[in-house]
């Protein structure tokens, strides 16, 4: 059983100890990579030593964070903490040696698992970034423009720029408080939000043009084919947040996404709703499930296929408008 | 020559003072709209008379911020208030007859003409609704929920949702105690920058998909053409900002949009650029102008005509990387 620290205490855990391992969670995002960065970063300012285990899935786009602080191969840390990361399940490839292992988890998923030995879990905070920054303010007073900037990152990420639903008034002050720690917000912005790599323009412009609507535009479907990736030459890196996109046309309640694995009769189906629609119980019926505004499943069968498929289903869910 | 007032002065001018129509700037924008509204509504909970002036291109998205305070025809105002307009030339078409008899302008734009009586103008901040906060503030001590709604937007809609470069720290400070005075941010997000328009989804699709790259991929040029926009169905709100696309491409120092108007021999361009490259220099060559990094012309020549013209004219200006 895990103790519960507040962050206060957590605060008080780290500056009692020294030699620490951060880890950050699989498909790393902005706030594992940003809180991973700034932690290591704050704790290497205050005389300590700390490292962050490089993360193999980690993207260019947010390499930036935690490239200074890469673990040397076979460092062997006191104490390994683990941040945004809700189950052991979660841990990167790498990572599998830490299961069980674990020190302290620093989270904000209500469906954290307790794996740690100890926890500081803020179920409160869109990102991780609002409680390390809490929890760097605790320790040392300040906050050091470097730490700022991978905080930013952290927090904005997490949100959208602000513009998802998660955002709340104490994001927006932190990030204010950031910006005026020296976290260079407009180059951030720029990376992170306003810029478009070719490939991702190529494969939104076929996304974009080839969406086809159903139930008088209650239903938006996207279908994303292996020939299609590869002549817009898009990554996985490009085709990040991609199921977003049908559910994002206006009044359409339930947006899905058809995606080519590694063949034609190989599909992953993502469903993203409003709160009119129940997206678990749609994917509960082809054998997967998830969250009741995002769930998906997983086909052996063509897109065509899926779609008949899904169309005769989804008229038990959907109200056309 | 205007009556310069801080915004506590500026308050104290309103407080005196009561009958008033409040005059926002043509093609209007959620800050000149939703400033409009707050400042309304915020008058009238003083137990003054208040209206908005309508302004007839006001586009759907942005109509709800004022539509409770248009003035009835025919309504005399003690005093006239214009919101987020630079300059006379500014005014909605219906508004002219008020050039020369504007009693305060509310402004933050540095080319403010000081036009009216009495001018408010702070350039530190990034939106209008940032200033109307702080009006308000002072004034009544509180900002309703109500206007505390209509000012997000106003932030909002003139930062990009806080990723454009002129937000601060202080925007970021007022978006949350708006929030905190009930703004409800998760829905205007929504909205505002999470809603797009199936002609808006059509028409970028086209033009992703078409954007063409040049010398070693730092100039992008996209090309509208009206053939695009009917296949699209997009009207003018579906066109809103499309010139900043290839600009928003990894690696583009000049993106360039050319969109046929009235005919296939009638364009206009739009150069949007980096630090790097002078939009200004590169339009006046062409008869037109701007600003350095965002500047314009119009041509009666075709799309391919424009692309060769400006192919051979770029090469003064750009650097490939």
């Amino acid at each position: 059983m895990s103790n519960i620290l507040t962050i206060a205490e957590t605060a008080a855990w780290l500056k009692g100890r020294d030699d620490f391992l951060i880890i950050t969670h699989r498909r790393p995002d902005g706030d594992t990579l940003g809180c991973a960065g700034a932690l290591a970063q704050s704790l290497r300012e205050q005389k300590k030593t700390a490292y962050v285990l490089h993360n193999p899935e980690t993207t260019p786009r947010y390499a930036q964070f935690v490239e200074d602080f890469r673990a040397p191969d076979g460092y062997r840390p006191g104490h390994t903490i683990t941040i945004d990361t809700a189950s052991e399940d979660l841990f990167p490839m790498n990572g599998n040696g830490y299961i069980g292992a674990v020190s302290l988890c620093i989270d904000h998923h209500p469906s954290n698992t307790l794996y740690a030995e100890f926890s500081c879990i803020d179920c409160a905070a869109a990102s991780c970034g609002e409680t390390v920054y809490d929890l760097l303010m605790i320790m040392s007073g300040s906050v050091s423009s470097g730490c700022a900037g991978k905080l930013y990152a952290a927090l904005s990420t997490d949100t959208g720029c602000f513009s998802f639903a998660n955002t709340t008034a104490n994001t927006l002050r932190i990030a204010a408080l950031l910006i005026e720690a020296g976290a260079p917000h407009r180059e951030l912005n720029k990376q992170l939000f306003r810029t478009r790599t070719i490939g991702r323009i190529k494969i939104e412009g076929m996304i974009f043009y080839g969406l086809q609507f159903y139930y008088g535009g209650a239903v938006a479907i996207s279908a994303i084919s292996r020939k299609m990736t590869e002549a817009a030459g898009s990554d996985e890196d490009d085709l990040d947040d991609i199921a977003s996109i049908p559910g994002s046309v206006e009044g359409v309640s339930t947006g899905i996404t058809i995606r080519e694995l590694t063949s034609e009769n190989d599909c992953k189906v993502s469903v993203r709703t409003n709160h009119t629609v129940n997206a678990h119980s749609i994917c509960e019926r082809f054998g997967g499930g998830g969250h009741p505004m995002a769930a998906g499943f997983t086909l052996e069968k063509t897109i065509p296929e899926i779609i008949e498929e899904l169309l005769q289903v989804l008229g038990d869910y959907i109200c056309a408008p």
